[in-house]
């Protein structure tokens, strides 16, 4: 809104007395850095003009729902993916079928029994044990960080409630959501070491709303599994303030979630086969299966949406890449990447064949940066991608990258990554809520992204050099 | 932060090379358009720096959290307001009892059948009729807005489950309330009148989040009472996305709420007894009240903070008021003013004593405006309240006001109405939901509030006019 202002004070003074919309018109379009190949101007016209992600994320949340990893719903989101993917012109559209423990979420109540009764938002981490039916009731032991309960001593805790609280930091890269998520992915280990009957943690998550952030977890060091939930931030407030008064409190929690033994899941695949380097394989994706809570939009719909509406404005501006462009939507991300080793383990024959891999998973925001585990000469190609999108608000970042979460175990076994990163701000903001939903999606935004992902899709296809050429050595991002 | 960064910009250019703490601080403090007099200086003062609304609304939410009207919290919020009236020096603090029609939720489920089967949010309206327990299940019929369903013939919707959609426009002082609100209010006694078996209706609301945003609603002409129940926002966008895809929507609805019988309310009632006009009261309050989805922070415990938070202030600054200013926390507001009219039934034989009136109840924003119905030469009095809030940002309002929603029972019965003005802009995004808490409260917003209340009572129960001179004829706002 700031910048419109600007933009009309400025507009006015140039323009006179002609109308708003027109000063509109005027604003200069950005320009690029170097100058953009046919082809390239091309792909950002469309992309740029175009709803191709937009509209795709947009059938599969509305059409499907929430696509839990396992679920009928999952299934379905199978077919509406080899649906799509046959219908953008891609060849051999296939399923590759693979099993996941199946965990439903149940009943998920909190209350407070003394000293203030009063109910609070509360939903189970997926992994999470179940209490009893009947729930159970205990006194809070609260610590204020999950580094506080890491430093409590062993015992001490039998039979309490621990309560983890702790805040993530906002920040545009997600710089925030390893040290705020050490208390879901080891709260409940550390609180059954030392004694404790459940454990309930602030959600891992930058809002202010009334929704608790759900996100797996899992048992280490074979210690007793206990049920393990996340409060809303509303809620993990109003408990420290009333733990704050100095008085004891009981909780009552009741989790029922239930294993459920192996469930089917699947990545879907589909394949346009390069003119020139059919076997050289440049694999872009998003992962298809979403949290129960939502409807997966930003996290991952739009991921799915945007690498598929690539092909689509590739295919709109009447090229033919000489590499083949391989489109994955991983399966059962969301429970430990399980789609993506199941990729690179049913694919390891052919993983000398992926020369590139590139996954969209952090929403619908701006890309704002690209980088690679590129080396050498083909690096510097890369570079040049970059140059093409500087316009569009995208500047090189130095380092690596793993290419995002279902490449790490391609990137793993010695596959180049590239990986465009978003901007994130708000990202955690829905991440894992009820609250990740379509509407959040921004239409200019997720084109933007259209515009960098099908430019580098374009030009990395195109490129006469060797990705593999020196592969980087330090894995991860 | 718009504002902060033009500061900052002039500050540095001004300043050199301080520190941009000290720049802040060089900031001028507003200038009042006229002398304020030693007393409402100081009452500005103690308010402005103080934490007074603040918390005492985190008391009422966090002590009780929701406040449903009849319910048990409701009795322990009337408990803890005669406790908080006490502290504050009140004298003859008691609470007028009366009974209200007890409803209580029960389960709320909405689930899509076909074509797309997936889980909506929803919520009961307060007041709605139950579905059976096994809920029931039919075709959607489809009303972009609440006058498209009055525009329908007769008949035509026999079993069906009707869907009313429909904007709320956003707006500082909440214009797009009482428009959107025709469908929760009127929604289903126009569908009941054509056959329906029962309504969903877009939440009456301004925000985007996955919350139902719940209310009271009522039947009318003897219709069929049929179950009416809101859909979040983004729910609401999910169905109709469905709908415009041309296929036949089925809904499966259950909602149980249940009608209890006559449950006990009542109004919590405080006086500061006045040294030179005890018999002329100035009554100031807010509602206890609250739906049961929330804690009722901006609905209503601020406006209970900032009235009794005034009464706080005054007290600090060691002033006696000429006048009797009375404090109550009406019970069952949400319900139907019922709180309001026991009030004004109960006191009837003093209502000519009761000289003014004013309700705080529209969150916890900044004041903006003054209003008043008083007429003549105490109005011109009144004005003078104005200007020694200009500087807080305050304006005077042509026009009348009925003094806020507890006070409209007084006003029909004459008694003079004054209202501060809230700047409601989020109000709607937050009004009966689960998300109105109290992370939601600004503390300056709630302190600027309360410099406003304090100085508005204490100028008014000073000066010398007859507030009852020249009643005002045209009642309502």
């Amino acid at each position: 809104m700031r910048k419109l202002s600007i933009i009309l004070l400025v507009g006015t003074a140039l323009a006179g007395c002609q109308s708003p919309e027109h000063i509109l018109e005027q604003q200069p379009e950005p320009v690029p850095a170097v100058a953009l190949s046919t082809e390239v101007q091309k792909i950002q016209d469309i992309a740029l003009n175009g709803t191709h992600a937009y509209d795709i994320t947009e059938s599969v949340t509305t059409e499907i729902g929430q696509r839990l990893a396992g679920s009928p719903e999952e299934a379905a989101a199978r077919d509406w993916a080899v649906k799509k993917f046959t219908e953008l012109g891609l060849s051999n559209v296939r399923i590759e079928t693979f099993d996941v423990p199946g965990w439903i979420r149940g009943e998920e109540t909190a209350e407070i029994i003394t000293p203030y009764p009063q109910s609070l938002h509360i939903t189970a981490l997926g992994g999470s044990s179940a209490t009893p039916d009947a729930g159970i009731e205990s006194e809070i032991a609260y610590f204020p960080t999950f580094e506080d309960l890491e430093a409590a001593p062993a015992g001490g805790l039998e039979g309490k409630i621990v309560f983890i609280s702790g805040l993530m930091k906002k920040a545009h890269d997600g710089a925030g959501y390893g040290p705020a998520n050490k208390k879901r992915q080891l709260g409940a280990t550390e609180a059954s070491k030392r004694g404790a009957a459940a454990v309930v943690i602030r959600s891992v998550g930058t809002d202010s709303h009334r929704f608790p952030h759900t996100g797996q977890m899992r048992y280490r060091d074979n210690v007793k599994p206990i049920p393990i939930g996340a409060l809303s931030a509303p809620d993990a407030d109003q408990l420290e303030r009333i733990l704050k008064r100095g008085e004891t409190v009981r909780l009552k929690l009741t989790l029922t979630p239930k294993d459920v033994g192996p469930l089917p899941s699947g990545n879907v695949i589909g394949d346009w086969i390069g003119s020139e380097k059919p076997d050289e394989i440049i694999l872009i994706g998003g992962h298809l299966d979403s949290w129960d809570l939502g409807t997966g939009a930003v996290d991952d719909g739009a991921g799915v949406g945007i690498t598929a509406g690539t092909i689509q404005v590739l295919k709109e501006a009447g090229l033919q890449p000489k590499r083949t462009i391989r489109l994955v939507a991983f399966g059962a991300e969301e429970i430990g990447l399980l789609g993506a080793f199941a990729y690179a383990e049913q694919n390891k024959e052919s993983l000398k064949n992926h020369v590139l891999a590139s996954e969209s998973d952090f929403g619908a925001g701006k890309v704002y940066a690209l980088r690679t585990s590129v080396q050498g000469a083909a690096r510097d190609e890369l570079q040049k991608i970059q140059k093409s999108l500087e316009h569009l608000g995208v500047e090189f970042e130095a380092g690596t990258t793993s290419g995002g979460p279902d490449i790490i175990p391609l990137h793993q076994n010695g596959v180049p990554a590239i990986r465009l990163q978003q901007d994130g701000i708000d990202y955690f903001d829905l991440h894992h809520t009820p609250d990740d939903t379509f509407d959040k999606i921004d239409k200019d935004e997720i084109a933007q992204n259209v515009a960098a992902w099908a430019t580098m899709v374009w030009m990395a296809s195109e490129a006469e050099v060797d990705y593999r050429e020196k592969p980087e050595e330090n894995v991860g991002e």
